[in-house]
């Protein structure tokens, strides 16, 4: 789901419930779920925004993580319902920036925030360059359109 | 390490320490690490015998999992020694079949017992059989080495 | 979502979409990944039958696994839409079994199947026998109400 | 293992090999997985130093984090052989600070670096204060134990 900002910029809305496994003995989602809950969040804005990553790679394409950061601000738990809300927040052909910001449902208490980066890249791992079919939405996204005046 | 049992089998033995993303808000490991483990098991038993499972891949062989067992008889927690006891208990050239056994190391207590059964494949997923670099290392560890009595 | 069938059964329906995570190097989803689907299936089904797993736990339950069973018919690639049939294959008060079918959404490929056993336990992990809260609900989903012929 | 550096710093060495179920499509390490192996390095470090984390939950401890960041410079592929060096860069009686290094053995490679900031509490979540059998070796790590000019 796609939220506009009146910013401009477009927050990509996913959502998912806590599974028993990302769970650990504190009782609460061990920190490292937290980066996989970033990518269903990227992967749900770039499918909305037109272009599934699954259609990103079969382009070609690979974007492999340069840079992750999490910020815990409080715990998610077993079976919470998860809102993840991801903006596209820095964007070069060469380069893509995510951010994240995790939500519990029930009371939208903020769980965590997060960042990361990532590098356009081919097969082969080498430096790629994004074309439009995937800059012109992505731009949109970033709320930077060129045009006249707002 | 391997060990040889007086019915002529070879046992590996790998060794591992449960990590904290292991445990679930039970407070035990989540049962579907088990799964994780028996790889470890059948990957340094592989290692062991000679062909560690990094050079079959390279060889062009894939060992998809067809069924897989786990039964679990009491739990690990946060920070035990693991010791994962595997053998091959079923061999042909388009089939191979692990036994585990998982014990805690400090009081030798077996915690789970599990079986994996696996195809051998080429890279595009079809049958493939194995060669002789492999089937005799392999047959020798199952303890049926064809030959004069011994 | 539940789905009653002919035989009286009740099948619950959960759905979720492959996470890039989940996959390995082989390019499918890694095989414990269906042990953390199946908690799912069955978590979703107790949801659907009236008593959410967290709400168990909450009344002093716990259901550790005592044995699972997983067969890989087909493989699952990242970004499927996935669906999961689960239901109760027997019932005791102090034990459920549950099986499972794992479903492609797009064309109803059978993937896996599988099922899992499950003690019933207090959070001393003593042995517990469920009340008629819950094997009221679970017994209808087995389909064998006691009463008159229908 | 501890490795003592020119500059007085304790710095911690674990090692673990890349497991199958860590790797993802794109034929590396996922990067999640770089969040539990910086675990598995703060683990060591601190069990080197004399209380492994086991006994720091015990003693009525967590150590939930607070932020965590990994930069990832290379990928890490299925069957290497890891390398963490983990170090104290930052110690509070509320807080601990550790930056990790991960390097492949086979060539030292450098794959990534992290660092991760936890909170000291006690069970309830809420803010504790180390006493001084935990500071002491602590602080000894940092590096910066008050005595004569060294």
């Amino acid at each position: 789901m796609l939220i506009q900002e009146g910013s401009g910029a477009t927050v990509g809305e996913a959502r998912l419930r806590v599974r028993y496994a990302e769970t650990d003995k504190m009782g609460v989602v061990y920190n490292s779920n937290y980066l996989i809950w970033f990518e269903i969040g990227r992967v749900e804005l770039m499918r909305d925004l037109g272009h599934a990553y699954r259609e990103v790679e079969e382009d070609g394409y690979l974007f492999p993580v340069a840079e992750v950061t999490c910020r815990c601000k409080d715990s998610a738990v077993y079976d919470d319902e998860i809102l993840i809300h991801t903006r596209i927040t820095r964007l070069r052909r060469s380069l893509i920036q995510f951010g994240y910001e995790i939500f519990r449902d029930s009371d939208r208490k903020l769980l965590a925030t997060g960042m990361s980066t990532h590098f356009v890249t081919g097969r082969d791992r080498q430096k790629r360059q994004l074309t439009d079919k995937y800059m012109v939405p992505f731009e949109r996204a970033v709320g930077k359109v060129a045009g006249p005046p707002q």
